[in-house]
């Protein structure tokens, strides 16, 4: 059996530490191709790049694995790796990350990491985000690698019939640490914003986004649940936002009707 | 009663002909306050900028109606609007757009238009994204504003207790083409991506992202068949982006033992 073809991609950019511990793991299941953004890219969301060109190098950090570096988003990237450099080589997986913090709830749809791995799915290959709830440069991938690569293998070997994109969030805990996983739900938590109002140099007033997480769901099969109790949270995701639910009550306005 | 409060936001900038229409409905029928980015801002996605400083800056090209420019992206001017501007003072809708060119089906997560009203909803915010089938910066947006503001007075008036999100599309067809509104689900087409290869002036190669939509979904009840078909497309959303039906066959992930 050929070995199989593992896309690697994420939103802190090619150098971090968490792309090299996600790279680790993949090269010892399949063959990899890694395409990524030339600099830190988080909170893009599903942003791409058509205004303006982008560009795509080489680069050798990585020692003998094909790697590349982009100047766009993480979605950019995957949309460079599947239509410039794969062609009409269909990866077998999809996995972005690890990223540098949580990425659980609605961060989904503010992170970059998980929108490459959405984009991917949109192309039919199924993918996995990763996340590790350590926002710092020195985190420790570490414990995290054995779940990594289970979860990997079962997606390689035995995959999803419904859908194909996976949400995974690690708790920042050391070796022996981490329970187990589970599979959740998103939490209905969100951002409380607060913007710091400062003046530049040349004293003109700037904002600056900051914010705390709250998490009002009181849900025990959600993935912020898991993960306060030391599991790795799995958010089977996809990419249908219809609001089924709402659409009895939205009859009326097929009944409107414009007076000329 | 109040005059309602209504936020209007757009991605194309805060000088589009589409937002300008917008206004004019929004205007008619509450107090508004717009804030909208100051230049260009299509496929941002749910993109928000955290590693730089934003501007925000009165502009007074609406005359009286209160109108401010904003240097990121449609998600930053809703949280701008809200945590800045508003306070404590919740709109009582939030309308984005009206964006030029489809945001119909998979678009609703490229588009800073929804991002920007989906945004709002998670703020509790009743909100509608906009968009007209005409990509050109002529587009006629009249034939389309009898029906925004039936929307908007469904919004006010009625409102949806399940979610809170409607993502409009809306036919380029002359005064009176319309046929009415159809509520429907997002269609499962794509983007075909071709990527532009070239050289720039220094000799060095770029890549430009273009491509074609493509809808293989025979289904009858989607935003593309109302749309192709005359009709304006209202699509209920949310945020909730969980594959329940995967749910069941990621059960064997619960059961993974790492052995030290």
């Amino acid at each position: 059996m050929n070995k199989p073809l593992i896309l690697v991609t994420n939103d802190d950019g090619v150098s971090a530490p968490g792309i090299r511990a996600l790279i680790e793991v993949a090269a010892s299941l399949g063959e990899i191709i890694v395409v990524a953004p030339d600099s830190p890219q988080s909170g893009m969301g599903h942003a791409i790049t058509i205004s303006q060109p982008l560009r795509l190098h080489p680069t050798s950090i990585y020692g003998n694995v094909e790697a590349y570096e982009c100047s766009g988003t993480p979605v950019d990237c995957v949309k460079l790796a599947k239509n410039v450099l794969l062609k009409d080589r269909q990866p077998d997986l999809c996995v972005s990350g690890i990223n540098h913090g949580s990425n659980a709830s609605i961060n989904i749809i503010y992170s970059g990491t998980l929108s490459a791995a959405m984009e991917a799915s949109l192309e039919g290959i199924p993918s996995i985000g990763f996340s590790l709830l350590d926002y710092s440069y020195q985190a420790d991938f570490e414990p995290a690698k054995p779940f990594v690569r289970q979860l990997m293998e079962f997606m390689l070997h035995q995959g999803l019939s419904a859908g194909s994109l996976l949400n995974v969030n690690i708790p920042n805990r050391p070796e022996g640490g981490i329970k187990g996983m589970k599979v959740c739900r998103q939490a209905d938590a969100r951002w409380v914003e607060e913007f710091i109002e400062a003046k530049d140099p040349r004293g003109q007033k700037y904002y600056w986004l900051t914010g705390r997480f709250v998490n009002d769901d009181p849900g025990e099969d959600t993935d912020i649940h898991a993960l306060e109790r030391g599991y790795i949270s799995v958010v089977p995701s996809k990419h249908d936002l219809t609001n089924y639910e709402a659409m009895p009550e939205l009859a009326p306005i097929e009944q409107f009707v414009v007076l000329t």
